[in-house]
């Protein structure tokens, strides 16, 4: 257990760059923290399980380079989030797979890099943004976007809500549209939505019964 | 406003049953209650509207003979209410309009009749198996049975609950299957069940968005 805190997904990177990722994370002003930055975002951009975690390992290094007074590799990582964002439909046109990891990893930086145990509100309307990208019709069509928005609205559905109410109601009047006048949809997006529809009503929470029919059942 | 706790719908009875009808209200003991009962579920099982409320008239006859020491009417009531539960399937096969007033006047019958301020537990398992009854699929194809369904939950689906979870669960595992699962319901009994779902996820209440999601876009 005694390395527990650096315990994190770098087991994909050759052994040179996990050296560097190590280095940044207990002494990030020793590395170049552009290119720590970079290598980070690569990886997420095309790593969907990376992508999931990759927002804690960018927290610790920013932890870290703040206690130095640094802000290089926070500043890179906006700043290039930034640009992403404004690509995101040409990235979407180019690989859906890209584009899911990227929505992951954003929405995961969300979640974990917070100021004052506050969420950044620079990030709100592009984590927004992006969802309601995956709510539109040619989007429900597809079950890894999908299934990227549902585990989205699983992890960030809450804090989303409470800094933008509104948003969230529009973004659910869409999935509720979707859900209900689409034609065509395959019966496990149908079910991933149905789910976080009552998720959502459940105040974030699935009854335990609702929990049961939606994973339980599987196993029958 | 001085009447207002006789103002039942019985406007439409001819002059002479709704001065019996009146009669029972005020002294019960002076009238044939069997004869009242039976004009009180004859109708209600041919009138909609009036078996959205019958419960409240019986409600007041059966405390006013209480007080004279009375109990013919409600017995006959209970009785009535039995066989018919017993024939519903026949019932069903012969009208649906007269099932969907039957399902709708034991519910009503469920919600006004308490016993120490607690429904009657003889109803909780007939009640129930009627709303099984239109969760089954071919029911759900049928946009009465499934308005009949909703308006029930929305009436009474609390007070059921905490009278048989387990049930209630069962009822919803029924309905996100039929929902999901089954084709060729209309839109407007998906609308239906989709809210009936949220309402009960969000413990028996909607919330205000879904409220406008379901109530308000009709004016859009």
């Amino acid at each position: 257990m005694e390395n527990s805190s650096d315990d994190y997904r770098i087991q994909a990177f050759d052994l040179d760059t996990q050296m560097l990722l190590k280095t940044a994370l207990k002494d990030p002003g020793s590395v170049n923290l552009e290119k720590v930055s970079n290598i980070i975002m690569d990886q997420s951009f095309k790593d969907q399980v990376f992508s999931k975690e990759a927002g804690r390992i960018c927290y610790t290094i920013v932890q870290a380079e703040a206690k130095q007074n640094g802000s290089v590799f926070r500043r890179n990582l906006l700043n290039r989030l930034q640009l992403e964002f404004k690509e995101r439909e040409e990235t979407r046109g180019r690989s859906l797979q890209e584009w899911v990891c990227f929505v992951t990893f954003i929405c995961n930086i969300f979640d974990y890099l917070k100021v004052n145990n506050m969420p950044m509100v620079a990030l709100v309307h592009p984590v927004f943004d992006c969802l309601m990208r995956l709510a539109q019709p040619d989007a429900l069509m597809n079950e890894e976007e999908v299934d990227c928005l549902v585990l989205q609205l699983h992890r960030i559905g809450e804090q989303l809500e409470k800094m933008n109410a509104p948003r969230m109601d529009e973004l659910f009047f869409l999935l509720r549209d979707g859900f209900l006048l689409q034609e065509g949809l395959t019966s496990m997006a149908r079910l991933l939505l149905l789910e976080i529809l009552e998720f959502r009503a459940g105040g974030w929470l699935l009854s335990s019964t609702a929990h049961k029919y939606y994973y339980s059942e599987i196993a029958d």
